[in-house]
């Protein structure tokens, strides 16, 4: 029993660093994978369909999750309304680009890492925003709502709805050397966090109680629970 | 003595939250320089160029200064070299998108807007990425190794080169009510800080020592010196 206790602390104290490690950068899929999780927001790309900048590229921000922090799908969840002047882009062409940064976390800031540096390490999904709807609209709808509490305030009138980023390729900017890529398939298999049990918690209501989860099944497992 | 001193120590307590204050949202170019000053990065949309999505949008994440947070002049300057994956989009297609958000400081946080929320503003530029030469290539030089002085260690064999955004539109996300417009001139004529002196500091080789040359002005102009 003490050195359940022991484990169940040890995770407790250890978990916070556990949480904001970058996987090994030589580890391009797991890299990509931290990324995506870590990230609450990125920079869509679209090409935009209004005057007088029709054809051109346009940028634009976008909430995003793809889960719980620390145990997220890999898939890029959004929540967009069609009066949005990017996702008029979209129903026009629905290629797109998402660009996800860890300088929108401590993470660079903490190493002193600028923006641009690839030790600041960013990534980027290139393929096309689909809606989702039935049963993967409700595993949106859990991830995004998890991470962005007030989109369940926002006006009703606006015709919301899920969507995600169906990935054809991501790229990696994690290192010195040029952009690594990563396929769709090697994307999500890989296990972003090393203690990651493998169990999804999106159906969790509460903020953070996957890191309830998280601790729990390390605790009865330990102790043999 | 007393009363001047008495303005230079109010300057002093009141200018964190001078360089914090967003201007009013319906003040929107100036709204839009406000943003552009206080972001140190921006995400950059551009056509690909590279298989296996050529011709496709494509967003990557750039370090970006208009000179010292306090003081800056609106343009959006960047560091950049010819191995950069989106910088050979642009050798073939100069048109690109920019766009900033407040997310990436910590004014989203304290309020609690959500990265999608427009009161959490950002802004898009349209236009094309040009390279500068000669005196504008200083300028563009000091700006961004004041806010980034990690570049000036950046490996000298990789080509690099100063670049400004060439805006030909300005949109702003900053309130309800959808996207607003401003256009170039109205953006540049803008004055995003109250207490802005209309004097660069941008030749200042220390970083904050704009704040001090404000500081000062403001001393030195109420003392009648």
């Amino acid at each position: 029993m003490q050195l359940s206790w022991a484990v169940f602390l040890l995770v407790f104290w250890v978990y916070p660093g556990y949480l904001q490690d970058i996987p090994p950068r030589d580890d391009v899929a797991r890299v990509a994978r931290f990324v995506a999780n870590q990230c609450g927001w990125a920079s869509m790309a679209t090409i935009s369909s209004r005057d007088p900048v029709k054809g051109q590229p346009f940028s634009n921000t976008f909430s995003v999750s793809d889960g719980p922090l620390g145990s997220g799908t890999g898939v890029p969840y959004m929540y967009l309304t069609r009066l949005e002047i990017s996702v008029q882009d979209l129903q026009v062409n629905s290629q797109a680009s998402l660009s996800m940064s860890l300088a929108q976390t401590d993470f660079c800031r903490k190493y002193a890492y600028d923006p641009q540096s690839p030790l600041c390490a960013h990534i980027i999904f290139s393929g096309s925003v689909v809606e989702v709807n039935d049963t993967e609209a409700v595993v949106a709808k859990n991830a995004l709502f998890l991470r962005h509490p007030e989109m369940a305030d926002w006006p009703s009138d606006h015709d919301w709805f899920f969507a995600k980023m169906n990935i054809t390729q991501v790229w990696v900017l994690d290192y010195f050397g040029g952009v690594k890529t990563v396929t769709p398939e090697d994307y999500y298999n890989a296990k972003p966090y090393k203690l990651h049990l493998g169990k999804s918690a999106m159906k969790c209501p509460l903020r953070f109680c996957d890191n309830i989860q998280l601790w729990s099944e390390v605790y009865f497992h330990s102790s043999g629970a």
